[in-house]
């Protein structure tokens, strides 16, 4: 399969902070970008075009997919008819499939089962009166979540009882949703992954996280669960790419959770996109997922997802940014800014990494 | 004193593949990027903003001094006028002082040894009569260098006998000129050291480095030199720094010779600015070369020069550039290239960096 050669231009849909770590990473391999989003941000900066349109802007799709090589996205909530219509014209990677999957909280977990793995118990929910009858016979706590345009926390609720079916069901919007079973895990994990063009996978060791007000805190890596958990998951990770003929970096989030003494793992999330959980690998691997991604979509060989230093890393949100000066005094710290204006409060405005000799 | 925050504008005077690199950087702060230069080049394609103007350009100057918080400069052959003018307007570092005597090879040798370090012989040379004069009263081989605008071995010529001094004083353009005796060194190393504004020092591990047609082909890390030759070599580095009232990344190249059966280092050169021995620092250190340049010009605190890995970097010299492929698949190689578009031989097109767990 023909590879992006150096020199040639990657067209990234987003224009976050995601896109701005691609574009850097990109850059590194003597590749330029093309970013494509319907507002300004960080990824702006660091690149050598941008388009400012709307994602049905077909004009503006057909100008965009004219001046790049190949295209990928920075985040999974664009609508899929625009992946549609630009993979007519350029190849898109991830593809139409991937991002319809992913974008659906119920075709993921419908996904996830079919492929043998756990999950929360779940249900299709589509009217007050659905919930109502599913709260009672999931017996304890649940969420109600919209089945798509969810992230951080956002378009969630929590219900233990019909009688709270009517507010639940207002307060996500009364949308298609999925009641999930309240899990009661010991830890939170992901598998950042990446499969390549011609099939190839590879992942990078499994990441701990946790999480504060519904939005990532700290990821940790090694993340100290059985090496039988660190299997299973990075095998459910390529099962998950194997079936949505996958190109690029995935990041697959798990519960993990204590049953009969044996530590077991639900799928929670799936993301098709390079993921915060993957940070880390900026400063802790020779190959970042930020590169990888880059090297699967321009289909060059996968670079090695083996990391030299074990490593914390925290994200910077909201006014957490001030503390920069103190941060970047502090030894070894590797400090990520993302160039945003404004620190509204629950905005992801940086990360650091501290890492530490390679101990596991 | 006061620093420049995320968000700021930091100015850069230079298109080149050192101002890509610190483009990159600088973005990893938040910080954004104005390169300044006579022709466009590999830095535009991750700056937010540049300006393509003569060096002599005074509104542009103004424009572009109007623009950033503070300025720099990524190669040495700008003219001193350029950086005294835009010094009136916005601060830069290292400043015209550093500027003005390392583009002087002679400058830079009588500074060193002013401050104790060790050269090779030296005499100034202002005519073919001088020349001849000083070669026989050198006894033996010695070079001939133009003291300014040379770089990888142009404007330099060998010579051993007087009869031989007309024709290298029309080889290097009959200009100023620095007779250097010819020195059969054991290695080359250097250190690159970073100065913070507020007098702070600190140096990465010394390098061995070696060339190729006067080009750096690698730089190894450790050098696997005498602690005291590391230690002498980091002293002199901050010795030259101090005395150029210098700000940023500083790079000094050093013969080691075996004289009496010690290991003893002549300074070669000084670079006032981020230097192509130092590149590995982007794979194998916390901080790069680049950050701890852009930290120490925006008044930042000095990053950790500490490194978790050991390194080999090798320069992709013109068609060295068409192996990409083949290094891109070796696994943990890191791959640098600066989207340059014509590989002209002897151009510099990327470089390579394998790392491995450190060792010593």
């Amino acid at each position: 399969m023909a590879t992006v050669a150096p020199g040639s231009t990657i067209g990234i849909i987003g224009s976050g902070q995601l896109g701005r770590m691609l574009a850097l990473a990109a850059a590194r391999l003597g590749l330029r970008c093309h970013i494509y989003a319907d507002a300004p941000g960080p990824a702006f900066d660091v690149a050598s075009a941008h388009t400012i349109a709307a994602y049905d802007d077909e004009a503006a799709l057909r100008a965009f997919a004219a001046s790049v090589s190949v295209a990928t996205f920075e985040f999974e909530n664009i609508p899929v008819e625009t992946v549609s219509f630009l993979s007519d014209l350029v190849p898109v990677r991830p593809g139409a499939k991937a991002l319809g999957v992913t974008q659906d909280r119920l075709a993921e977990k419908k996904l996830a089962r079919e492929l043998g793995a756990m999950t929360a118990d779940y249900a299709q929910i589509d009217s007050a009166a659905d919930l109502a009858a599913r709260i009672d016979a999931m017996g304890g706590m649940a969420v109600l979540k919209t089945r798509r345009f969810g992230y951080d926390g956002k378009g969630q609720a929590k219900l233990g009882h019909a009688s709270e079916a009517a507010d639940a069901w207002a307060a996500i919007g009364a949308r298609p949703a999925i009641l999930e079973r309240f899990v009661s895990f010991q830890a939170e994990a992901s598998v950042i992954g990446v499969r390549g063009i011609g099939g190839e996978f590879t992942a990078y060791d499994l990441v701990r996280n946790e999480h504060r007000d519904h939005i990532l805190h700290t990821s940790t890596v090694p993340a100290r669960l059985t090496a039988q958990s660190e299997r299973e998951a990075v095998q459910v990770t390529r099962a998950i790419a194997d079936a949505l003929d996958y190109v690029g970096v995935i990041g697959v989030e798990f519960f993990v959770l204590e049953l009969s003494r044996r530590e077991v793992l639900y799928v929670n999330e799936i993301a098709p996109r390079v993921h915060n959980s993957g940070h880390w690998t900026i400063d802790a691997c020779a190959t970042s997922q930020f590169e990888n991604h880059i090297r699967a979509v321009a289909g060059w060989p996968l670079g090695t997802t083996a990391r030299h230093s074990d490593a914390v890393m925290t994200n910077l949100i909201g006014k957490d940014q001030n503390s920069w000066p103190k941060i970047a005094a502090e030894p070894g710290a590797c400090v990520h800014l993302y160039g945003k204006n404004e620190a509204r409060a629950g905005r992801k405005m940086g990360h650091v990494t501290r890492i530490s000799p390679r101990n596991a």
